[in-house]
């Protein structure tokens, strides 16, 4: 595999020396699901900027010679903001590291990769995107939900639950249509609202929907239901973050009873 | 890594002894986008089952003593029928083999992953689902095209040109609004007819668009313009298949000059 190349360790560059920045998804949580690059990337980075998303498994793939710099929420606290992680990868890089910006899914679909790639170039600095598994594929695949089908969904739309909760203006009766998949990223705090306003617009309370917790994870949890009692659904399951929503017929395709990995000799 | 376990090899089983098929998304071209889980399964697979998107770069990493069973079309000729590539999947199951169902993209994604998976699983083959990293986010990364980004998409929305040229059905208004990137896969054939449709709709034909041919391969090709420009940019540029259509304020922010990737130092 070629497309990586560390042409200076950390001890070695001086400040001056032009550095570089990937920004990387690590996919859903499982570190199986990395790109070979990712991985690589990881391996030879000299620090790696990473959040909330990225987990413990993921990390441990990082060799201990490389610096790494948490900027997501601490306990109790906030994230650090993201014009001060901009400053910071430009910063690094800078000073001739080879920088890893790690984020969880793909840096491109609800990652503020556009925001801090737009800065990097705007700096000057030489940046590469590698795309990561994002949640709903990685989801889809651990709970075998397909998200097109040519008997149920012709089309598939992303939407962050953030803006589901808020965004009056968005165009909640296309949403309602009831002939795509919509999922929902970040989708806990606002999941009531979110199917009161599609039943408002005409969506079948009936609607199924899968909320999936940790997924990917060993610790994946697949809940299914309707639209009408998702609220009820996430309550009584104590469902908490990360957690994904598929709204849409194919989340009642569902494995019912997953057959668990051991099991599958392949 | 854990995940894969293969029991025996492919002279060591009899027919009758239990396979296993895992659908495996093959991602966007780049063999480098593959999973560290899909590259794993298909390097210990007895019999690989792929078709036209996967190229031969992801080809050369399954080892010489797989059987390869290609099920694309051929010149000039047709596909196999899917019905005959899921009682195919099922009789190398049935014969004790590992078999690897090898798709480009993500198989739940427009790869009718669904509809195998549920055939296998009615036939009682134990069956895993391996996501893959999907055009839209591939191609995103490829060009520098954020799906989402705050101050331009809060939503992405996935289609198939087939689907656009042909659903009168389909919810064009809806796609139309412009608070949200819309990617067309397959989108070459109908291109016209989708820029039109979205025109008629009320979408800006100012809109920017981008055209990807090859994303993520070394013959990658980036091709800007504006929606209302789109059947002539196709033609004039004698864009082919695979291209990838993305839609959206988004797409002016593609890298206009991208760095080459021997450039970057990571």
């Amino acid at each position: 595999m070629d497309g990586m190349q560390i042409n200076a360790t950390r001890r070695e560059v001086a400040p001056g020396d032009s550095g570089a920045v990937a920004i990387v998804g690590a996919g859903p949580g499982d570190p199986e699901l990395l790109t070979i690059r990712a991985l690589a990337f990881m391996q030879r980075a000299d620090v790696i900027v990473y959040d909330r998303l990225v987990g413990a498994a993921i990390l441990d793939l990082v060799p201990a010679s490389c610096r790494r710099l948490y900027v997501g929420k601490r306990k109790g606290g906030a994230a650090m903001p993201q014009m001060a992680i901009n400053a910071l990868l430009v910063r690094q890089a800078q000073l001739g590291h080879a920088v890893v910006r790690l984020k969880g899914g793909d840096p491109f679909i609800f990652g503020r990769g556009g925001e801090e790639l737009d800065y990097l170039r705007r700096a000057g600095i030489a940046t590469r995107m590698v795309p990561g598994i994002t949640a709903a594929t990685g989801c889809a695949a651990a709970s075998g939900i397909p998200l097109t089908h040519r008997d149920h969904a012709a089309a598939v739309t992303f939407i962050s639950g953030h803006d589901a909760g808020t965004n009056d203006g968005f165009d909640w009766a296309g949403l309602a249509r009831g002939d795509q998949t919509l999922v929902f990223y970040m989708a806990l705090s606002t999941a009531g609202r979110t199917a009161r306003r599609l039943i408002a617009k005409g969506l079948d309370p009936a609607t199924p929907v899968a909320i999936i917790e940790n997924g990917t994870l060993p610790t994946q949890r697949t809940i299914l239901g309707t639209l009408g009692e998702l609220e009820d659904l996430v309550r009584a399951n104590a469902v908490s973050a990360p957690a994904l929503l598929i709204v849409g017929t194919v989340a009642a395709l569902a494995d019912a009873m997953p057959i668990p990995r051991e099991a599958i000799a392949i």
